[in-house]
This record gives C-alpha cells, structure tokens and sequence, in this order.
C-alpha cells in the first residue's frame, strides 16, 4: 500500500507542475479565492500585472480589498451566484491600485473539501483607454 | 510518515483538481505533449475545437499526425528548439482534419522525470477567414 500510494504521489506531483505551468502559459489572468476566508490562494503574472501588485504582496490577502467599494461578504456571494448563473454576463469591478475597470468571470469548484473560485479578470476596455489608444 | 505521506497526497490531489479547472477555464487552446513518445497526453476543448476531434479520439494519439505533411521526429524537435527561442515567432502549421492555418507556441517543461511541452494553439486569422468575416 505504501508502494502505491507513492507512485500515486508521483502522479500528483505531476499535477502540481502541469497546473504551475499552465497557469503561466495561460493570456487569461487568473486568481485562485478561497471561499470561506476571501483570501487570494495562488495567482499568475497576468492577475498580479492588472491588480499591480506582486503576486508576493497578493498572495494571502483578501481578494475583495483590491477592489474599490466593495464589502467581502457581499463581493464574494456575488461571484459564486454568478459562477452558477450561465446567463449572467462577467461581474465588473474597479481595481483599488491601478484604478482598472474589469470584468471577472467567475468559475466555483471544490478542491480537498474546499469551494474555491477561479475568477478569470480581464480589463475593460473603457471608452477613456479606446480614446487613449485612438489619439 | 504515512501520515504525512497521505496529507501530501491531500494536497496533490488538489493540483489535479486545479490544474482541471484551469484547462478549461483557459480561452487558450492547450495541448500536452509527451516528448519521448510524440503523443498527446492532454488537451482542453478549445484544443480539440481547433484539431477538429472530440478530446477522446485525440488523447493518446500522435501530435504530428494531426498536421499536414509533418514528419514526427522532426515536428517535435521543431517544436522544442522553438521552446527554447525566446525570440523565435510560433511555429506555423496547417491542421489535418479541418485544414486551418494555426500558430504553436510551445514551453517544455519535465513533470514526473518526463520531458513534456505545452503547446498553446491559435488559429492564423488567414486572408479568407477574414474576407469571409467581412462580407
């Protein structure tokens, strides 16, 4: 049993890299929350570039409080009832460092007895930056 | 020990978990490639999307045999060679089953003393997909 719970291991282990590689090849940037605490639980360059922040100074820290205006409990109830609703379009949201406009597509799944959201940000193109772009 | 050993498995459990949701999460098109064998350990349905084929058909099958005119030994070295070019553009090919122009762009990694690439898909935006767009 030992045996196989070590080649078990192996596998996972496997996993780990996979899910680190893939989440820095991803263009989509993406936080991992932990539901029950609101806490950032992992992130990727892409994440830490639109919340400007290192991914060091985000990890660990309430995902709600880089948002302007928002409460936790609300917030994060927000995202896991748009994460169940198809139909809904992406929560918006505006970052609280850079000022950012975004849009945060939401996925809920549970991880080793955990909910966890996936939340997928991207920055909206306001009509200020399409301006600032055009002139 | 075991203990520990089944506590670690908890959490490599997790990645797995993780590294699921993320695949398909991602809007990237993600294909995972076994070097030594040339075969296709994973991908998400965005990828299978763009080779034209449920992700059934495609695990375990041959990489390069789902491009036109490539020979296998050859496709894959391309393929690791541009992995390691940062300043290299994608590798260009043409998908077998719906002949689509595509971009790869491969990263290696070794997971589980296993070399394997990543390789992200993007179809070429070419001439007539555009005019077709247009008109």
């Amino acid at each position: 049993a030992q045996l196989a719970l070590e080649k078990d291991y192996e596998t996972h282990r496997d996993y780990e890299t996979r899910y680190r590689v893939i989440m820095e090849a991803a263009r989509d940037a993406l936080v991992l929350v932990d539901v029950t605490t609101g806490r950032i639980m992992d992130l990727n360059t892409a994440a830490s570039q639109i919340l400007g922040a290192d991914a060091e100074t985000l990890t660990g820290s309430s995902f709600t409080q880089e948002f302007e205006g928002r409460r936790r409990g609300e917030f994060v109830e927000n995202l896991i009832v748009n994460a169940g609703d198809e139909g809904s379009g992406p929560v918006t949201a505006e970052t609280k460092r850079g000022k950012k406009e975004v849009a945060i597509d939401p996925v809920l799944f549970r991880a080793a007895g955990d909910k966890t959201l996936l939340c997928r940000i991207e920055a909206a193109a306001s009509a200020e930056t399409v301006a600032a772009e055009v002139s």
